[in-house]
């Protein structure tokens, strides 16, 4: 095996690690090392630990020293530039550097203003080789709502609708429980599970009273849950409100009582009115990234999906269809152009599917917005 | 290798010459033979020419004879049971017992009431032996609409959607030309070429004026075009009027100037109302098996889309999926179920996936009508 392909080798393996990082890690970015002698023998392994833990550096570091081996000359290979700030844990280059690291080869450098670069700069400082680059695109899709968050300033959208093989995504009298399977279900459950928070419409909280947790797979955190709702329409027994999981209502109008109601039930309430009255979507967004939200699991209805989709907020559509025919029934998404329906097929919204798969007797259909992952 | 794996190994040599058969058969089924000499070799092969010309067997007892090799005491792998009847070509089956052929394995018996078991006896009844079975599955796929048309008296009835991924398959306005890529209709057009007949609705005709010929793939004979037009307003200067091409028109109401005007131009009508003054759908598919339509491939918008669905004529859905969202504009098919827009999700029209494939940008799935093809 020549050396390039040894180094994809312990990449791989690297990269391996980090998707077995749970959603226990968020707001962190998922990472994952292996350490390697100069034999070319694995003597340390390691990914990112809950929020708060040790990253996956150190991990990797406390494995061989639980085995009783030296690292010093050691190859570090990890998925992200190793931290250069004191957050919620110490700086992962000092703790490499250390030990008598001989080399660092990471696939990217980390997004994260407070390390770009920093993390490298440190590391070559002590001595340590630094190489970057191998497994770069599968690392960043990896934390893509974390580039996001880092570069834009803003969560990475997934918007998520069940429908029909000719788009239904509900009934006419607003039922819509249940067009895909089971296993189509605990799918959608595992996505929603990485992501930071969920987020719906009003009208889907009024309509379906959904609990928009993660129950049908195993997960070591619910992730928040975020509603769009410009008048506090949000009845306070709903479902959504469930003991230790925040709720972050968006609305438009101020209405104290209302307000009261809903803090009263756990619900952290923002004012984030547009110019029409409705919610600011794209301040929320914004504001959802201040509050640490990488990945933004969106499941709402047709208007809703459309004002994110007209407004240009949407990343990545993650489409189940059911091998049924609805006929007249509710699309997955309206309005979703400026100046009403389309009149030129050239303004239709471009997408690029990405993946395909068949969940059950359903497809699951990932497509992303055309150059929405150019950041 | 067992002598079992030896014939579903010949046998599948037979469906792939079946396969390679072209739409110039039709009406008749496309077979494949192999003639295979006492030692296990290929002595001869066969498909079914242009309707009219020879049938696989004879094809293949032509090349065994071409080559100068005897077929005494051969084995006939064949895709259906050899022809007993004096059609459009003399009886298969008396072919093969003058050649004294030692043993025929047929996937399976042709649902031809002319034939059905017949062609098997006499083969018996000459001393040639006789096996049925392998490959019967393939062999029954390969002639859907054959056999539809024989065991059911209707064609088979394909219904083709090119859809955004939103599942509309228009804008508002009625433009439609083009959602999918040039691969996804290229594709559509082999589609088109192996039915025997391509339908569509006045709507269609007067809104895009199509001329739904296959020309986007090589092919050896244009299918036929049928048109529902209860009104007769089909413009006699509309598109899908070509030179050598039937245009067969159904209709409901009886106008001796337009339905002149039309014949004129080579179309012929027929009328068949229904209580309701529309045609008579479900009777204008038995007419169109009687005119040996095998495959029915229709093109059409919403709602004639939706009146066969809902009159349950529709067999199988060839979906093209773009990877575009297009919002607010016309559906794949409405007023699919009777009484109006469902109220209940279990009275969804059921599908199964049968095959899911990318074509170029695009996505084409192949769905069929759940229970449809148990016949």
């Amino acid at each position: 095996m020549t050396n390039a392909n040894k180094i994809v080798n312990f990449m791989a393996q690297a990269l391996d690690l980090a998707r077995q990082a749970g959603p226990e890690t968020d707001p962190n970015p998922r990472v994952g090392c292996v350490l390697v002698d100069a034999n070319g023998a694995v003597i340390g392994q390691g990914r990112t630990q809950q929020v708060g833990g040790p990253h996956a550096e150190v991990m990797a570091l406390r494995d061989a020293a639980a085995r009783g081996l030296s690292v010093a000359g050691a190859t570090a290979f990890v998925t992200l530039e190793p931290c250069a700030h004191h957050g919620r844990t110490g700086p992962c280059c000092d703790a490499l550097a250390a030990t008598g690291i001989g080399r660092v080869v990471a696939s990217m450098a980390d997004p994260n203003p407070l390390v770009a670069g920093q993390g490298f700069e440190r590391l070559r400082a002590a001595g340590v080789a630094v190489q970057v680059g191998p497994g770069a695109e599968e690392a960043r899709e990896l934390n893509i709502g974390f580039f996001s968050r880092m570069v834009r300033k803003t969560p990475w959208v997934r918007l998520k609708a069940a429908a029909s093989l000719d788009g239904k995504t509900g009934l006419r009298n607003g039922v819509s429980q249940w067009i895909t399977s089971e296993p189509a279900r605990a799918d959608g459950h595992a996505w929603r599970a990485r992501a930071s928070a969920v987020l719906t419409g009003v009208g889907t909280v009024l309509e379906d009273d959904p609990r928009l947790d993660v129950r049908l797979v195993q997960t070591s955190r619910q992730p928040h849950v975020v509603v769009v709702d410009s008048q506090l329409q949000t009845p306070p027994g709903a479902q959504i409100f469930m003991a230790g999981r925040p709720v972050w209502i968006y609305a438009a109008a101020q209405d104290g009582a209302k307000a009261a109601a809903l803090e009263a039930r756990g619900a952290s309430i923002t004012f984030m009115p547009n110019a029409q009255g409705k919610v600011d979507l794209a301040a929320m967004l914004r504001d959802l990234a201040r509050r640490e939200v990488n990945e933004l699991h969106v499941e709402a209805g047709h208007k809703l999906n459309g004002s994110l989709l007209r407004e240009g907020l949407v990343d990545e559509l993650l489409v189940y269809l059911a091998p049924k025919l609805i006929g007249d029934g509710l699309d997955m998404a309206s309005g979703i152009h400026t100046g009403g329906p389309l009149a030129d097929l050239a303004g239709a919204l471009p997408l690029e599917f990405r993946t395909i798969e068949r969940i059950g007797p359903d497809l699951r259909i990932v497509a992303r917005v055309a150059g929405r992952d150019a950041f």
